[in-house]
Formats: C-alpha cells, structure tokens, sequence
C-alpha cells in the first residue's frame, strides 16, 4: 500500500483571504488536518483556516503539554517539547503509514519559526512531503500598516526579541530595516535595545496584524506588555536604487 | 467625483496558485491593472497574474526607459529610473483621479525589494490605498527545496548581493540564516564571501523558485552566470527552543 503524502501548508497572518489559492484548495480537498492548539482552545492556525475546511474532515488536534508557563530555558520544558514533538510526529506516521494524506496547518510561513517544522524534520525522510509557503506575520503586517521595509540595498534583519539585550541593540544598530519577533513577555528588553541603537523613533508596533482586532502605533506609545501575536517593524533606509 | 483607489498587489514568486485568495480576487475583479515591463516583454508580475486577469481588463504597461544594461551607480541610469517612476504615477494618478481604481501587480512581495513602492511612495498621500502582501520570493524558493530556515531565536538576514563583497562576508559570518537576493551579476562576489564567511558548504542556489523552469542546486555546484529570479539560501542553526 502506498504512503501518504505530508503537506505542510502556511496559513498565513490572519486573514482568511490571505491564504494562497494553493493553501485553500489543499485544505478544502483534505481528508486529514492537523494542527497544533493549546488545551481548550481552537488553535490560532485552526481558527485562520476555518473557512476552508470542510464537513468531514478528520480533525487531529495536536495539544501542546504545557498548561501554565514554563520557560523555554527550563531544561524541562526541552525534554517536555522534545517528547511532544516525537509523538506528534508519530500519530501523523500512523496516518501516513495508512496511505492517508495530512495537511498540517502552520501560523504564517511554515518554515520562518513555525513549529510544523519540527514535524517535518522528523517525518521528512519517511515519507513524500510537500511545502505550501504562507504569508509570513511581519509582510502581513507591514502591509496592513502600509510601511514599505527595503529599498535598493538595505539589509533586513529578522530578529527574535527572545536574545540577550545587548544582542538585540547590536542588531537593530547594523540592520538597515528590522523585525523583532516573539515580543510577548519581552516588552522591556525590546524597548530598551530600541533606545540604545537609536531605532526607537522608527520603530512600530503591531498587534493581531490583518486579524479584526488587530492594533498598531509608535513603539514610543505602546504599553508594557503584548500578546503572542505582535511584532515591531524598523523600516529601512529610503532611496531609489 | 470620488477619487479611484490605489491597490498594489503581490503576485508571489511565480506560480499561479501561490496568489493568495484576496489578490486573485482584486486581479478579477479589476478594471484596470498596471505592472512594470521591459520593451516587447510581458511583464514577470504579468505572467505571474495571467490566469486572474479578465477579458476586458484595461492593462496599464509601465515600460523601464533602458533597453541596454546601466549600471545603478550611473547618474544617468538614477535620473532616468526616477523621471519614469514620476511618469508612470502620473499615469496612474490620472485614473484615479478619474474615480478609477488600480491594481498594480507586483512580483513576490511588493514592500521587500518591489518597485511598486516607488509608485506607492508617490501616490500615498494623494489617493486611499491598500497593499495586498504576495509570497516573497525567499519564501517561495525555500518552500519549494523544502529547507527549514529558521527556528528558535535564529536571526534571520536578508542580504542584496549589490553590497560590497566585504560587506556581503561580514553579514554572512554574522546570520545565522541568510537569503542573499539580487544575485544577476554578483556571482563572484557572493562565491567569495560565502567562502570567506564559512558559509558556502551550507549555500544552496535557487533559480526560478515555484516556476515551471525551476533549479536548485548547492551554491558550490553551480556555474558563474544567474538570471533576475535566482536567489540563495543558507539555512539557520537547528535546535528545538
């Protein structure tokens, strides 16, 4: 019997209609959909992907095995995701082993800090595998707040905001145009990498970019604290190149 | 009258169905749309969009003044680029000032490197707009090889091969992941700096990502020659965070 083919498919920011052509039909066409969803919850790639998914689909939820707070430097919490992960990646086996197609839902880019790819790692050499690219957070954003990021031949840094300090400053010095990801609970450590390179009046905040609540403002004017989807965007050098 | 409204659309890296869902349906439902083309070509972000475009349809050829390869450094080459930019969102102001709207296609993404935003730019404060994010091309090519490229706190840099090769091997030595973009006539200097960077082992060349015509090959296999749609990709540290 033949094996199953593993896609995994990017969802994109948000928006439902920021999906690509490819994504939505592979989702609508779905016999198998996966994705990962905290305990109780919808799954934020779930909820971007609801208007595709069809009656009938089998749905797998993957549930992460954390339900308080744990850091991710908590040796812990590496053996926790670790051991998640395997298993994860085990049910989709069964499932590919049957002959049965999954489509793995991924926030954003799948492979820019998506998750999914840590499935894909380990099920990659088993079994044929497809990739659907998705529209990343920070192009969401950026586009939603109409802020173009390079031109000619300024350098984008992409930089997530879970680095020391110090590393944070040295990067958003050199980067002519910049993303800090991950913000959530590092709100301070951003603010002050921010005034130390001298990006700070550049610099803005999004929150919930294309989705119906999102938010964005000055960096300068937000608050102390911010949820899972955010990121902060330092436009590059202007100039026709 | 009410003025027309200004929409630039990504169109993604080249396959048809890596438009997203809301720019397949603006491309259909457009009555005019612009895209930049050299003289007695189609246009690549046209031919990226053709199965959306609509009989009926005006379309708008923004046509590039050169005809043989300058330089960018060429003050005649800075002149000219920017005179046509002025023209061609004269051109455009003229429809929407009609109470047209306009979709302008462009490739990948259009505020990562996309010359619509030097129309965008001209035409921001005159006329409504909305920026419709496309699949960049590093998205696509990196999708299409299947190599995961960032996970945990990797810092991802994206580099213009127009830089200087001392300038292209520091950034390398210092990403942990890097797309360098803009490759055409920077072969050399980009084989260099990965040498010199340590990087090259890890290089992977991609021509024509997601396209019919497409090839990929490790950096160090692949001759001294690139098309406009090459890129290459230099995967991140692995590790679970």
């Amino acid at each position: 019997m033949a094996t199953g083919t593993l896609h995994v498919v990017g969802v994109g920011p948000g928006s439902p209609d920021l999906l690509t052509v490819r994504a939505a039909r592979l989702i609508e066409g779905a016999s198998v959909v996966a994705y990962f969803c905290r305990e109780g919850r919808k799954g934020h790639a779930r909820t971007i992907a609801e208007t595709y998914i069809t009656e009938g689909t089998h749905e797998l939820r993957l549930v992460y095995p954390f339900t308080t707070e744990i850091a991710v430097e908590d040796p812990d919490y590496q053996r926790g995701i670790q051991a998640f992960y395997d298993r994860s990646a085990q049910q989709l086996a069964g499932m590919l082993k049957q002959g049965q197609d999954v489509v793995v839902l991924c926030e954003g880019e799948p492979f820019l800090y998506g998750s999914a790819m840590y499935l894909f790692d380990r099920l990659k050499e088993q079994f044929a595998t497809s990739v659907v690219p998705g529209i990343a957070a920070m192009n969401g954003c950026w586009s939603q707040v109409q802020l173009p990021m390079t031109h000619g031949d300024d350098v984008l840094c992409v930089i997530p905001a879970t680095l020391p300090e110090a590393d944070l400053t040295r990067w958003l010095q050199q980067a002519d145009a910049a993303v800090i990801m991950k913000i959530g609970r590092n709100m301070s450590k951003v603010r002050n990498a921010l005034v130390q390179s001298g990006r700070m009046s550049d610099a803005r905040y999004v929150e919930r970019g294309t989705q119906p609540d999102s938010f964005s403002c000055p960096f300068e004017e937000c608050g102390e604290t911010a949820p899972y989807f955010s990121l902060v965007l330092v436009p590059g050098r202007k100039g026709v190149r």
